[in-house]
């Protein structure tokens, strides 16, 4: 039988797909402290925000600043969405590690997100591989394939026309290629096919699986995704988030529950569990009346939990 | 890779493990409806009740009427919990189909559940076989094995004792046994490593697997267990659930999340998802205020979702 990774990183992305989809607007003090005490509880991966125009997202108008101090903290690769090139010239200034391009593999979803076909980002991709490359920038380029596993608006969307798309991806310059499943369709069969498939294109080139918990699967997608190598997931604390132009998503894999899945199974992640546990606590005050998801933080580590073994990751 | 079993049976437990740890008194006029309703969306294994004595658990005192009534439904394999011998008797002169012990592997958590040392819960299960045997009954007898992957009172509980507590079931006569994660501490991978040494002794007489939802990794282990080739799942609608004498247990796998993950991934249950959905509205409604779980009722199918192939099956 396949044996899952002894190592996996959780990219918080909390404070981008987690905030997009929130009222609240969180002070761009109290992201700091997130971002910072994320990093004390041992999270190495944070994608801090967008660089989308503030006037669409005035959530995300901070995210220079959080760039800005992201990259202070030792060790941290510190991750942005970008939607155009526009955008990805402003996250390479900012020396962004990971810059993000969104596509939807679902060809409606795609026009109603970002207003491009598929090719369209495609295209746009390659004039923001020109752009990295002329400015000597060190910034990786991501292609984030979502709507994978299907789509709320266009329903069905073909296996095939997602490889395509990240062969695509990779061929205008994608360092990094990473599937979605925006609006919580996937099961963990469906994910073991994709992924099995996504892997033989890409190879170490698949960086991320980003699950989406609007029916109870994302867990055990990301169980399945493991067994074929992958060894990178999005998830949000508290299961926040979702996409505000596909109805009735909502709630990414929450951190802490994916954080302790992981540890259960004795794989790595450099998470200090009970610190992670009480930033949850502490951003759920702050999101008070908002929906918070995630089983962790109600029911606490079992009785039999290697709390020594989790700490000394970040001793 | 392995792969999952194309059909698989979703035993619903709802009755029993649900509503025992439950305040309101559901009325025998209501359970019948959820029998009757439960069969008519598909459902072909019910866990009924338990034949344990009305003062100590007065919410499941119908048991007998229950058993006769989900008789008379065509196709339906009724089963109920019994503690001891005594309970077992009246189970064999009710004709259940199938009689299940609990063991708790947790010397501890048998103490504090059953009063009796797993050893004596072995020794009477031998004597059940000999009633069983000697009255010419048909009920197939269960050994449930619990606490397998930890427990509240005791914390770790060794692998070595759950596979010895296996081995003396089937030597005492069991026809079939099954493993419980009591307490939500199981993971996917402690599961598949539990589960294939399970199968390697009992072999088809392995019947079932008992995953409690309490740390949001149900699903996630069911995927795992059907990797070594079970095939059967207790579950309860809308995740009802949970152990009194195991603190902070709450919640089993919910029958119409585990149905959906199932039908997504192609296998059949026989199922019709609309119904059981619909019956879960109802019985939510006669447990208002009561702690519920599940996701699949408030985000719906998915646009993708096959619903004819879901309801051929019951056609």
């Amino acid at each position: 039988m396949p044996r899952s990774p002894s190592n996996v990183v959780i990219r918080e992305v909390g404070l981008r797909d987690g905030l997009q989809s929130i009222p609240t607007v969180l002070s761009t003090e109290r992201k700091l402290e997130w971002i910072r005490e994320a990093h004390a509880a041992g999270q190495r991966e944070i994608e801090v925000g967008s660089f989308v125009p503030p006037r669409l997202l005035p959530q995300l108008a901070d995210t220079p600043e959080l760039v800005s101090f992201a990259k202070t903290l030792p060790g941290l690769l510190v991750s942005v969405l970008v939607p155009n090139l526009k955008g990805a010239e402003r996250a390479i200034d900012a020396e962004a590690d990971v810059l993000l391009v969104p596509l939807s593999a679902s060809h409606a979803h795609s026009l109603a997100n970002l207003r491009k076909t598929p090719d369209e980002v495609i295209a746009e991709f390659a004039r923001i591989r020109a752009a990295r490359d002329s400015a000597g920038s060190k910034t990786l380029l991501e292609g984030g394939i979502g709507t994978a596993f299907g789509c709320t608006i266009q329903g069905q969307v073909e296996t095939s026309e997602v490889l395509r798309c990240m062969q695509a991806l990779l061929d205008a310059g994608a360092d990094r290629v990473s599937i979605a499943d925006t609006v919580g369709y996937a099961d963990p069969g469906a994910v073991r096919d994709l992924f099995e498939q996504a892997r033989a294109i890409a190879g170490e080139r698949f960086w991320c699986g980003h699950f989406h918990d609007t029916r109870g699967l994302a867990l055990a997608n990301v169980y399945a995704a493991m067994e074929t190598g992958v060894a990178r997931f999005d998830a949000t604390l508290a299961g926040i988030g979702g996409c505000p132009h596909a109805p009735g998503a909502s709630g990414n894999a929450s951190s802490e529950d994916l954080a302790f899945m992981l540890a259960s199974m004795g794989i790595d992640t450099g998470i200090d569990l009970a610190k992670l546990l009480a930033l949850r606590a502490k951003v759920a005050d702050w999101l008070a009346g908002e929906a918070l998801h995630g089983t962790l933080w109600r029911a606490g580590l079992p009785k039999t939990f290697d709390r020594s073994a989790a700490s000394a990751a970040t001793a």
